[in-house]
């Protein structure tokens, strides 16, 4: 059942519980600080449906999957987001009688996800079997300030005479919903209770990983000794007391966690135990207000403002929101899996989805070191990515990124993408380049991105091969990213991102080698390069790369034998059988002209400055019709290109689309978890489609259009490292600039020179819709 | 290691004991009758490297497999052969140590498979710890004669004086190897002993298949009263008896077994205790003869000799051996699994290894009904194949019969083999047309063939789609017989098959209409037939199928797309890098040049009388340097091929290929199981190959040529049911035919009278070798 919330410009909000959308606002109401996370479980038990999920990032298990066939090269394991310890559990009893909401009756119901604050509250009245009545009003928060840190408050009112007896607890008794066997993925080690005190440490069945958790409880209103309720697998506390009506027990628990990632083994306990009373001795109040500070921070430099909105003005803030819950960029070991630290599906960490839509968000509304640690992340694995390359037969330091990741190793085990799914090695080696065209940050390529760029670029100078019979370089047997596809001849979005990555890489030889020489001679030292040998190749496999077109459509093709499919169009799918993934068997989606996710389409939205408006028109009218948008990376980079293309409806209703995906379950799967990284691609759609803003070499360029909906709306972005805020009205364009010194900003094709602490104004918003973005102004 | 095995006409024989090689030797000494068969597990305990193997047909698990990455309408279950409850244990202890030859020296090892009889036998000296020594003599065959029925004779003879102890046991605690969690895939539900005697009753987890096993045991040179020791796994008795040095101990195991497939299941126990004690009552010699005898009629109609060359010889034999072992065509419930009673690899029964490979040898070397029965298997399977198409999307009576089965649910879980391998169906359709054209038996069309015919011709019609862009019909995103390339475009045989397929509906439906009109107007209703409508659109789709061909080469083109593959051939891949598929990742083989097995080629060897000798040498000499042969099924067809083509030094290098395969453990991998339906093959080779024969209407045609490396080689056939003998020597062919009047048979292109009794001699044979089989003989 779809999750009905509230529209609200800066929470989500649910009404009354609400127990088969319950796992749906799980999902919704989670909370995370980048280092862990958390779906929005109850504190008190719950028995009905549930997904139980508590994530600590670089966590993870290795599960086996080499049960039935086989392939040379697969790996033995995929890594499994990992269900660990629930440190949020307070057990409530009544007059000896449970609370849980499955079976007692709750009133007044309000569960808010308050985002500019970063906070989930949660208030109910409960009725107990014995009819007797109470009132809870919890609130928690990850602290962003304090990532090691989480802080649960949880206060009842007595509402009848009643005994409440209150059970904080640590509970290392969890498991995977995806494990095969239902197996345990955890051992808990130790733990130990003291009154208002516990500790929990557990060790992961393999890698042995291991995590502490402390707590330490704070008790408002009774004035009773704890007593310690520790098995071998949970840690607790248990409070009694007798409340008269109308008074109220306010219990804190703060809980800090430590990892084996950040602590040696030895000094876990001694850690979390110290950041527990810390964090306790700071007190709730102030740990809190210093949470809210760092996100006030925060949406200081990523909020967007929607007028006249309210549901696009929520959606755009639930995907801002839960992405910087997922990455706070302040680790190069930690990246952003697609559910981030909300369900368990995908496993791994790491997929194409950061460098190609995550990258765009981060590198314009974050700190510079944010986008250069998902880049590092990258240079760091490059050694394992060209072992991954040689599984696979390429030698010569050729390197493979994998197509999911949690360390740098493949973990994923369908060939079609495993080994086919190249194209993300070219995503890759582009958000190096976003990153240098948006920082002008050129010293990256000589400390780290130069090295990516080398292996990529012989990978694929290894992987195309030259057919005789066209007279070309061809690249055989690859998936494109619309995963419709499998196995197919010349992927023109694959063929395209290679060619631009040889030539990438030959450009990025020259800049080092002219400002960096020394570095350079060192990298070449050791990438044994053939400088003059392996950059003319690059450039002739570049040169003669071969680019499926037809001359009579005037459209590149997707793929070989494109059009040998059946001339359909999505709008012929029957209604009952959409999302064909749901209801068609592979092989039928195969052969089918029905396309997941932006291909082709993909790849004009990188390169658009290569083609001009009508050639872009051309395969958007083509392709458009022919995508069943079944990927949530597809909609956003179409509201782009429809954008681009002045079809403000058609980007609207996509940017819609996109942004509420979760909000509104178009897929009818959000219980699982929410869609981390396509959120970045709603992002995309206000600022680069309604915006039209990109950058080249550091330049900032600007088109804005608005929807007939909306009055105004304004976003912000970084400009190396310098506040923008620009407000679009109907009437037109106002930048604020916060930079030092003036900077040239292009807007509608002319340049402007923004002083800061002016407002910049250009008339004429509404007036430009429709007029396309000019291709000049991306030269 | 590789077994080495002497080379003797009628036997294999290993001398000496070769631990290494014990698993390999398990699976070339395995035994079966078609019922059960079991891997040449040892009788006394040993704890050194085997694969216990013990395998009763048509029982099966249906083993998870969701595990990790899915698509939509993947079985839920494999069908893994399941090792069953052994029954030819007998532990044996000497001075209370155990006897087991991975602890105790054993001297003058010999085991015999005697090919002739259907016996293996083994016999040793062995050292004890103690220093005492023993000989064993066992023997043990698997009943031809009564299905149900095994039997072990074990002498021990004292070599010192000593005690002995014999334990005869059947054990329900048995493993799979290929399980994934090591679990149990049975429960013992009963066990029983009495002296002498004993009783075990198991039952699968999963579908509940019930198997008795009662044994009854006889000991010669000894009187001792046995002593019942049974546990909740397993039955035994006990003898124990001081031997002085020279005395001998015979005893005599006789297993009966009863299963749910063919008893109630509360008679299993009084079923298989009747058939053990009547075992036991005909005793050990009367049941030997009955057996011998049934191998000695299989021989009558089966046997090729070859002269001249042991390998050759023995080669040939240990194929039809297997072959008879495996199926025995009296329950159509059954199948021929690709290992048969030799290993679990591949699980399931059925794969279209048995239309393709297994019915050209049952159907001219055993009775029809052998061939009929396996027919009617996939006649019971339609309305499975029916529903198995409409998982995939088609609707009307389309029928698609499952890649692998047990039960007639595919239960193989590899989109592009389970989806896309789909020229299986026309396997089965040519099966049938084999069949026909071998026995005259048109009433098969109309009692079961036709309505298979038109479930799998409506599956074409609705698989095949027209390309506006090519202006003929195609067949997009299939798997063809080389596996080493996945969904691809127009895959010549899988098109060829398919128009085949439509047009020999259309010639069924009018021989069904025109000699069985009441049953053809039966088949018409039941399967909704729109006569005319449908049988115009097979017509339609047939004429303009597209064939991909390029008229430089003037070769059939694999598939779509196959010039642009690199221009190299199997010779150029490094030595140590085959076989590629255990050296490359998948994607590499998907992109090489390198054929797995044939493909254009067999549709070649298919469609013969369709094409002139130069058009299949031209294909011949372009396919056959780019194929690996890395299937069982690749050099058989590539044999018969050569020797069609004259080449006969290729077909004797391809045969030997074959036809040793496991014997000399070409591809490192006969510890895991035989290749039984390959086997066909070898046979293909010699008697199509060598001798060119084809059965065309009935009739007989022969085109004999000879190797130089043979004097002489003679293959027996069932022409509709009447034996023919047909010898060959340098000098020329003579036949001899048994039916019961005078039939033409075609030799050389020449019509001559074969008079039953008479042996009819035509000159020559040498002569012709390298002269082409003439096309018209076949048209």
């Amino acid at each position: 059942m779809r999750t009905k919330t509230r529209s609200h410009e800066w929470s989500v909000i649910e009404e009354g519980f609400h127990p088969a959308r319950h796992k749906a606002s799980e999902s919704l109401f989670a909370l995370g600080n980048g280092h862990m996370g958390q779906r929005a479980n109850f504190e008190e038990k719950y028995s009905g449906e549930s997904l139980k999920g508590s994530y600590l990032a670089g966590i993870y298990y290795p599960d086996k999957t080499r049960v039935g066939w086989w392939k040379n090269g697969y790996p033995e394991y995929f890594a499994k987001v990992l269900n660990s310890p629930n440190w949020i559990g307070i057990d409530v009893e009544v007059d000896g009688a449970e609370l849980d909401l499955a079976k007692c009756p709750a009133s007044d119901f309000l569960r808010v996800l308050n985002m500019k604050e970063g906070t989930l509250s949660r208030s109910f009245t409960a009725k107990m079997p014995d009819g007797k009545q109470l009132r809870v009003e919890a609130l928690r928060f990850l602290s962003m300030a304090n990532p090691a840190v989480g802080v649960v408050r949880y206060a009842v009112t007595a509402l009848d005479d009643l005994r409440l007896k209150l059970v904080p607890y640590i509970d290392g008794d969890v498991r995977n919903e995806d494990s095969n066997y239902d197996e345990h993925f955890w051992n808990v080690l130790e733990t130990e209770a003291a009154p208002g005190e516990g500790f929990l440490l557990a060790q992961t069945r393999k890698l042995d990983f291991r995590v502490g958790f402390a707590m330490r409880l704070e008790l408002d209103g009774a004035r009773l000794e704890p007593v310690c309720a520790r098995t071998d697998l949970r840690t607790a506390s248990a409070f009694e007391a007798d409340l008269r009506k109308g008074a109220t027990i306010t219990l804190t628990k703060y809980v800090a966690v430590a990892t084996s990632q950040d602590h040696p083994k030895d000094s876990i306990k001694a850690q979390a135990g110290a950041a527990a009373s810390a964090a306790k001795g700071t007190g709730f109040d102030t740990l809190l207000a210093a949470h809210k500070a760092k996100w006030a921070e925060i949406w200081s430099h990523s909020d967007i403002v929607v007028e006249g909105d309210v549901e696009a003005q929520q959606g755009i803030r639930f995907n801002i929101f839960h992405l910087n819950q997922t990455y706070t960029g302040d680790d190069e070991r930690l990246n952003i899996g697609p559910k981030g630290f909300t369900g368990e599906k995908y496993g791994g960490s790491t997929y194409w989805d950061t460098e190609a839509f995550c990258i765009p968000f981060f590198v314009s509304t974050a700190p510079s070191r944010v986008t250069r640690n998902l880049l590092i992340y990258r240079y760091k694995h490059l050694t394992m990515a060209i072992a991954n390359a040689r599984k696979l037969g390429f030698g010569g330091g050729a390197a493979l990124y994998p197509m999911v990741t949690m360390n740098g190793e493949e973990c994923h085990n369908e060939w079609e993408i495993t080994f086919e799914e190249i194209h993300r090695n070219g995503a890759i080696a582009f958000a190096i380049h976003n990153y240098v065209r948006h920082t002008q940050d050129e010293a990256y390529l000589s400390e780290y991105g130069l090295e990516v760029l080398i292996g990529i670029a012989r990978f694929w100078a290894q992987r195309a091969t030259f057919s005789p019979d066209k007279g070309k370089y061809v690249i055989l047997g690859v998936t494109g990213p619309n995963e419709y596809e499998n196995n197919v001849n010349n992927n023109w979005y694959t063929n395209t991102i290679a060619g631009w990555c040889l030539e990438y890489a030959r450009e990025a030889l020259d800049i080092v080698e002219r400002h960096w020489p020394a570095r350079f001679r060192d990298i070449v030292a050791r990438t044994r390069l053939d400088r003059a040998g392996e950059s003319a190749r690059w450039a002739k496999i570049a040169a003669e790369m071969y680019y499926p077109f037809d001359e009579r459509l005037g459209v590149c093709l997707q793929q070989d034998g494109w059009l040998d499919k059946e001339p359909l169009l999505a709008a012929d799918i029957p209604a009952g059988e959409r999302p064909i993934n749901q209801h068609w068997s592979w092989d039928r989606i195969l052969r089918s002209p029905f396309i997941k996710q932006a291909d082709t389409l993909m790849g004009l939205y990188l390169f658009e400055e290569r083609y001009d408006f009508e050639f872009i028109k051309r395969h958007f009218d083509y392709y458009e019709p022919r995508t069943v948008h079944e990927s949530s990376l597809s909609p956003c980079i179409h509201a782009v290109l429809a954008a681009r293309l002045g079809d403000m409806e058609k980007a609207y209703e996509l940017y819609l689309r996109t942004s509420r995906l979760d909000l509104d379950d178009y897929n009818h799967e959000v219980e699982e978890g929410l869609h981390i990284t396509s959120m970045a691609g709603s992002w995309m759609a206000i600022v680069e489609g309604f915006g039209g803003k990109r950058v080249r070499d550091g330049k900032l360029f600007l088109h804005p259009q608005i929807h007939k909906n909306w009055r105004k709306y304004a976003f912000r972005l970084l400009l190396r490292g310098h506040p923008v805020e620009v407000t679009v009205t109907r009437d037109g364009v106002s930048i604020v600039y916060k930079g030092p010194e003036p900077v040239t900003i292009n807007v509608y094709g002319v340049d402007y020179r923004a002083v800061p602490g002016k407002v910049l104004t250009v008339p004429g918003a509404e007036a430009r819709n429709g007029q396309a973005l000019m291709t000049a102004a991306r030269g």
